[in-house]
């Protein structure tokens, strides 16, 4: 996992909450499929359901996407920090 | 969530703890997404790691989809069932 | 480019009619992107315009695998030829 | 076709001469395909090259975002015009 220490992302109480209950929904799916497997059920419903995970997974990429470009891609900007620019078009790599 | 009540896939209890394996390491990547949100981690790395995510039910869905061709899908197209064809193919778009 | 010499797929004159005509539909679209580039259209207007050529390509990608698996497929199996399961596998990751 | 008539974006004729070529090789691909459907080609070689188009179009669209994000993104936020931060929200999702 690529990381890069020095940076932050301050975020409010309630962002924090929308993204953990998000996150929480997606353990519960994963754990579902895990249910599904030990239960024998069918392969196909299986993967049917592992295609919903990726949409939540996405879906969640998006709204971080979103909050991220409305405060740290804004903000370094500003402060002349171009490189972010180059982070965004490695995400859209990355999720394509 | 769509299923087939009615189909069953039974798994060998090897292939069981392989799925039931990788959903545990799945799963444990969410928890690590979760933790990264809490200790106020920077975006960009967050987005990284979701996409590492993605990439880890995707590679599932690959072993699934395969073990389920060489078993379900032979045996059904062998019993004159040709509905599991379009199965597939609503799976590739779902994944697409 | 991967390619089997010897494997033909037989297609009926309309078969033939209807691929060729989305694959020159295809081909318009993105003549269409080339003259907004040179007409220095805005960038996000053709990058919208260039996954619009995304879509056609994956929906084009979606029939022939339909008529594929309803042909070749079925006989292959029919024929006790098993690779042709790995085949379909391998196809699902390079669109995935 | 979305459309933004009033923005432009006045792009170099070197600029304009790579996005061609490379537009040009991806409508020569499309015209192989054709070609291949004509010849009776096996659909999974059709498959596999329509997958390269696929790829091709993705690798432009990576190419001009990047363009994109050194021009006109950067400008329109320093003019205090945030709009373009939700149209790059917008192409992340279609091309996810």
């Amino acid at each position: 996992m690529q990381q890069s220490i020095e940076r932050m992302t301050i975020r409010s109480d309630e962002d924090k909450k929308t993204l953990i209950s998000r996150l929480n929904r997606i353990e519960g799916q994963i754990r579902g499929v895990a249910n599904m497997v030990n239960e024998d059920r069918y392969c196909d419903d299986i993967l049917i359901q592992l295609s919903a995970v990726d949409k939540s997974i996405k879906s969640l990429a998006n709204l971080l996407l979103e909050k991220h470009m409305k405060s740290c891609v804004k903000e370094r900007l500003n402060d002349g920090d171009d490189t972010i620019l180059e982070e965004i078009v490695d995400l859209f790599k990355r999720f394509q």
